[in-house]
């Protein structure tokens, strides 16, 4: 049988449905102590549910698969998998909470949502304090129940603890490289190669090869399977976040969820700013020194900043490190350790999570 | 052998080594990441290392004691127990940002000492933003890194599993509680009553009932034992709540290591302040009104504040509430079902931890 479109979409609600059931678990063991916490338990559930492509549970799911997991058992799999997107809505919660970002995939961000609780019912004290304070422990909650998602999915004891330092280490990097990425936007003009190694902690290690070794050691599977997911999951990872950052600057809203130039506001220091520094003119440079990091950035300082960027040449170099690095991690998948249908489905991701989208 | 001081000292220094080796090794790891997490790593170490009466580990190990576990053979249940003076640095973290608290254990807090890094350095951007996002990020490492302490203890994979459900509900309730507390703060003027649930579940059942649970499961005992460990619990954990709000308003900085009438600043909504608000006085529940929740609050307001809670009868109250509750839970250990030594332990460390310190 050959991997097709309708398995992934059909992967994808499955993961859906095995978070619905967990959450409500979660929110009715909430309920009973205390109804004030149907916001905390309501909120969660809108935030993982509304919206994200799983694409970590997927890569985990197909690192199953790859190592011999047979798709008519695969239902315990399916649970302990989606665990991984609770440790992201953690990570995303957090991370809109430190970049003070007020939307996310389109909507309210957390923190938001609960500062419009606390104006709405009128509630003492700082609207902005209180979502804040909410969004950091409906992360915490989220980031624990990720944990009792994966220890309860029905999967043998010895299979959950095999997959344990892959899981330990994706989430420590996680929180490593957000810290990282923090410290390089406080230290304006990092260089190409300090902004790539973020990105390779933040997100590649992260969002593809941690998760597919905690796919392949649920299985169980060789150290040279370990080895040829890292040598496909590193390079997609990192053109996947490369993908990401020029989405930042030249994205459609409409399909990133968040307000043009966003990044730019931020001051995010990407890939993409690095190679312009290093390589654009000094007309260039100045623009990016002047305007990156602008809180108050209109939409014409985005589009002189988005100029100077494509006429430096970073747009081109990104798509070229994009291209190499989708080439290389596809062609790791044909050293045939990895069984046909999850190659051909990770061949497909790839293509589908670093694809041209702007 | 009786129970005496000098195994009390030990135990506390006993978790300590382990915890230091612990975060050596997490150290290690993040050294290889990249040298710019040194910072983390130190500032987590000294957080966990600096202070802390490790009560959580404490109640955890003498409920693995009073269920039959021998003195002779506890090493690995050493290791797990400390697990949970993890968990409660990251509360802890999280809390300091989510009060805006400069200061913990006499020391600033950690969002204050990397907005300190940040200052010093001259980095770009706000040093409050910067310090912020560190503190949520070292919490989230710190949360996860509990997990994986308890996991790799070394204790038969079955004990761990067995005490899992107590260490879930413990993680649970805690951020459960921390969210009412915020909450009760945006909604002045609650009940005795509420106050008193929110105490309960940010503190007694996460600080007293819960270690128990996981030390007894980690041993392997009786639903009885678990019932026995709740009816001592609760209502210690009360009570030590019960005085932490007293501190807050009476107690001596150089004991709390915080700046007196800190929680009058924060409009901490307590038991002691709920009852005030119950029976006081109209010109004592009008200082309450006026003056609690005012972050300018001079040492005049905080005395104002000191003398209406007083007169009101609210502070005998709350000792009576104290005394009765340690009484109760006490008794509770008499049923003969905790071991003889556990049994004395326990004794002490409830009196220990709701005694008279102001």
């Amino acid at each position: 049988m050959n991997f097709s479109p309708l398995d992934r979409d059909d992967l994808r609600e499955r993961i859906g449905v095995e978070l619905t059931a967990f959450l409500a678990e979660r929110a009715a063991e909430l309920g009973e102590i205390s109804a004030d916490l149907d916001p905390v338990a309501s909120t969660i559930r809108d935030f993982v549910l509304d919206g994200g492509k799983r694409l970590r549970p997927a890569f985990a799911y197909w690192g199953w698969r790859g190592a011999g997991g047979a798709a008519a058992s695969d239902e315990a799999v399916v649970r302990a998998v989606a665990a991984l997107e609770l440790v992201h809505a953690c990570a995303l919660m957090h991370d809109d909470v430190m970049d003070g970002s007020a939307t996310r995939r389109g909507a309210p961000s957390v923190h938001e949502r609960f500062a419009d609780v606390h104006r709405t019912a009128g509630f003492a004290g700082s609207p902005t304090g209180f979502g804040r304070a909410a969004a950091i422990l409906l992360g915490d909650l989220t980031l624990v129940w990720a944990d009792e998602m994966l220890a309860a999915s029905g999967l043998p004891i010895e299979a959950t603890v095999r997959a344990r330092p892959a899981y330990d280490a994706m989430r420590t990097e996680v929180m490593a490289g957000q810290y990282l990425d923090v410290l390089a936007q406080a230290q304006p003009s990092v260089s190409a190669e300090r902004a790539l190694r973020v990105a390779r902690y933040k997100s590649a290690k992260y969002t593809v090869e941690r998760p597919l070794h905690v796919g392949g050691l649920l299985h169980g599977c060789s150290v040279a399977l370990l080895d040829c997911y890292s040598a496909y999951g590193v390079p997609v990872g990192e053109a996947f976040q490369l993908r990401d950052d020029l989405l930042g600057v030249y994205g459609d809203p409409e399909v990133t969820g968040k307000p043009a130039g966003d990044d730019l506001r931020e001051g995010k220091q990407t890939v993409l700013i690095a190679l312009t520094l290093e390589h654009g003119a000094p007309a260039e440079v100045a623009a990016v020194q002047g305007l990156l990091g602008d809180p108050l950035l209109d939409a014409a300082g985005v589009q002189t900043l988005r100029e100077a960027i494509e006429s430096s040449g970073a747009r081109r170099r990104v798509e070229t490190l994009i291209t190499v690095r989708l080439e290389q991690g596809v062609a790791a998948l044909a050293q045939g350790q990895v069984e046909p249908d999850a190659a051909t489905a990770l061949a497909e991701l790839a293509e589908m999570s670093t694809l041209r989208r702007a």
